[in-house]
């Protein structure tokens, strides 16, 4: 079965906005085995958007419309999907009263408009809306299916789940998919794929593929199985190989950030962290504290733009920073030690560098970076040459030190429990 | 003219990633007076590529195709849409000197396989890649017009820019679009329509469009005209009497960020910020250090994520945090003050709260903020209540503080230079 997906509303065809639903609805079909071969988006223009629809309906087995189900004139989608099918629609009562009861409890009456809500294409199910007053429709002739289903990302994905996916498992024929994304840090995506090419090619299932980001390469297995556990098996085994070919350059294996496996790693050696952050002016401290329940292992950051806060907040000496400059080795471990003994946290990360785009010289070009490391090992400092926007250097040196403080944590662990 | 665009490409399939290349390319033809009308998004297949490219090459008079255009078995494009076109293919031996000369620059020999980049489509004009290996194609007949463009986007935005747009130039009707955003702070997407609807329904042109982001509210102006001063004058004239109904709501016309207009104002205003962000986690850093020369105006600010941090760093009376909670409004002031008194900066902002999911009590619920803004004129605390998850929560937060930044610059400026 091959489904296709069509995204309406004209402000999906300005500069500013586009279908991002599609991504949920793919991922929830390809789940089911079913794959995604053409995506539309088209405004609401009667003609336009009636051709689109029947382009579909011909040509595909499954067809999700994505909004165009409000209560305004604007609202074609039900009008030219009835039209598409060569169908007719009319009032649906019961419609017409839970629209009524969702403006009733929240103290106010339907308004007229609402009505065009309640038309139901004829030999359509109604699929009820509990997050929203635009029911969706769910269509069958044939063996094919039509879904229409509502814009708003929350009316969709809940309605999806609780109407459209309990149908869908029902009528696909069993088969299952498993996922795995097994994430990658201080590799190139060349650098990856030369490791793991020579193993993933060698399996047609599951299929690999290789994706890269700023600081970051993830492969995304998906295995087909004739059950779960045939699916599980086949992703299990690939897996399996690539992790033990890759080492410690994966970091999580189940959809885990970089900031979420750290944290999970220094939640279970209770161990906490605190940072001292130039360059990357608090994206360090933000990206660790967006995970919930981060308070029991971040204390904190020191967001010290200025040479006089370097001084005065983490006793970064003046002479040092006179001498080497604010974006210097020296002054990356000066930051490190000083946070991690200013709040005696058990890791402390100084981070200095130019993150453009102005400010840079000869000798410390944009991109120039140092990140240190304070912990009962020691101190390390590293020097990196990001290249890319400020915005990217800034995530990649974010990226490194969370590289740093995984990879001091995992000898941590090899030296309280050691090998036999 | 309505034009129509083509992204191609299995990953655009997948539930990781959509084409976004169109939205720029979208802007530079609204830019020339051309809507975009249709948006399709299909795989690496022969038949469906072919398919697509001729049903568009039918009902549209510009068609844009987005890669496909390299030189592998899975690149696609210059095959199916000379097939679509009815149209056949010969190799182009300039191209094959320019492909080969972009490797010897390279110190590489072109391999073999590269050849297919150079075949053209009989009648079309090869568009030159300054920044990769794929040669673009412009095929008209007819008044329509073809193009094939590469999907990178570093590619594809400079093969527009240079080589297509001015084509277009040449070719469309002189007619000129401005455009303007008008972004607004403090009123929701209803208050701000209450407010600007009895105005901008009274235009056809401009046409104006109220898009909501959390915290935001963005106005989208704009105009056609005959000329530039024309279509400038429409789009100033509207703007003017926006402006004016919305007051002090609005921060920018000119496309800046919150952050970015309040960093403008600390400048000219020769002032100085610091911040003490408990619950936003070093999100607003990060946010006002995104804007290059920050540095100028921003000295720091301290993540204190932990108690222990309130009261060393920043003084917060360990008595004053049993008493009232790190959620409350003396510690937010406290913070506010610690930061201001410490960092010797103008304006201190301390903001705590509960971002959840978790840690919110029937009296402390999740979304629950108070932000500090200590300053010349005193200090400050509002208490909010936002909804949605963690992430959302702690945007609007840092929008809010930002925003009593920027009313607190507004009022010293009136009072340094009053209105006669």
């Amino acid at each position: 079965m091959t489904a296709e997906i069509i995204a309406i509303g004209s402000e999906l065809l300005t500069p500013h906005r586009t279908d991002t639903n599609s991504l949920f609805l793919t991922e929830q079909l390809n789940g089911l085995g079913v794959d995604v071969v053409y995506k539309t988006i088209v405004g609401d223009d009667r003609a336009r958007l009636t051709e689109t629809i029947a382009l579909a309906w011909k040509r595909s087995s499954l067809v999700i419309t994505i909004g165009g189900l409000g209560p305004t004139e604007d609202d074609l989608t039900r009008e030219c999907a009835a039209r598409a099918l060569g169908k007719t629609m009319s009032q649906d009562d019961s419609l017409v009263g839970s629209i009524e009861s969702r403006f009733r409890a929240r103290g106010t009456k339907m308004p007229a408009i609402n009505l065009r809500q309640a038309q139901r294409i004829d030999g359509a199910v109604a699929l009820p809306n509990p997050k929203g007053t635009a029911p969706g429709q769910w269509f069958e002739q044939e063996g094919k299916i039509l879904m229409l289903l509502p814009g708003p990302p929350r009316e969709l994905y809940s309605m999806f789940l609780t109407a459209c996916l309990p149908r869908l498992r029902e009528i696909l024929p069993m088969a299952a998919i498993r996922k795995r994304v097994l994430k990658i840090v201080g590799l190139t995506e060349s650098g990856a794929e030369a490791i793991v090419a020579p193993i993933y090619t060698q399996y047609t299932n599951p299929v690999t593929t290789i994706l890269a980001a700023p600081g970051e390469v993830q492969l995304h297995l998906k295995s087909f199985g004739a059950d779960e556990s045939d699916a599980e098996g086949q992703v299990a085994g690939l897996s399996a190989r690539l992790e033990q070919a890759l080492g410690d350059a994966i970091f999580s294996n189940d959809g885990a950030s970089l900031e979420e496996a750290v944290g999970r790693m220094l939640a279970s050696q209770k161990a906490s962290l605190a940072a001292a952050e130039s360059c990357t002016g608090g994206l360090l401290a933000q990206r660790i504290t967006s995970i919930p329940g981060s308070s029991s292992y971040f204390l904190g950051s020191v967001v010290c733009y200025s040479n006089d806060w370097k001084t005065s907040w983490l006793d970064v000496a003046a002479a040092l920073l006179q001498a080497q400059g604010a974006v210097s080795a020296p002054v990356a471990q000066a930051l490190a030690e000083g946070i991690c003994r200013r709040s005696g946290a058990t890791y402390g990360i100084g981070i200095t560098g130019v993150a453009g785009p102005a400010g840079g010289t000869p000798e410390k070009p944009v991109g120039l970076v140092y990140i240190g490391l304070a912990g009962p090992h020691g101190v390390d400092v590293q020097e990196k040459r990001y290249f890319g926007e400020r915005e990217i250097i800034r995530w990649q040196a974010t990226q490194t030190a969370l590289d740093m403080v995984r990879r001091a944590l995992m000898r941590q662990a090899q030296f309280a429990h050691p090998a036999p």
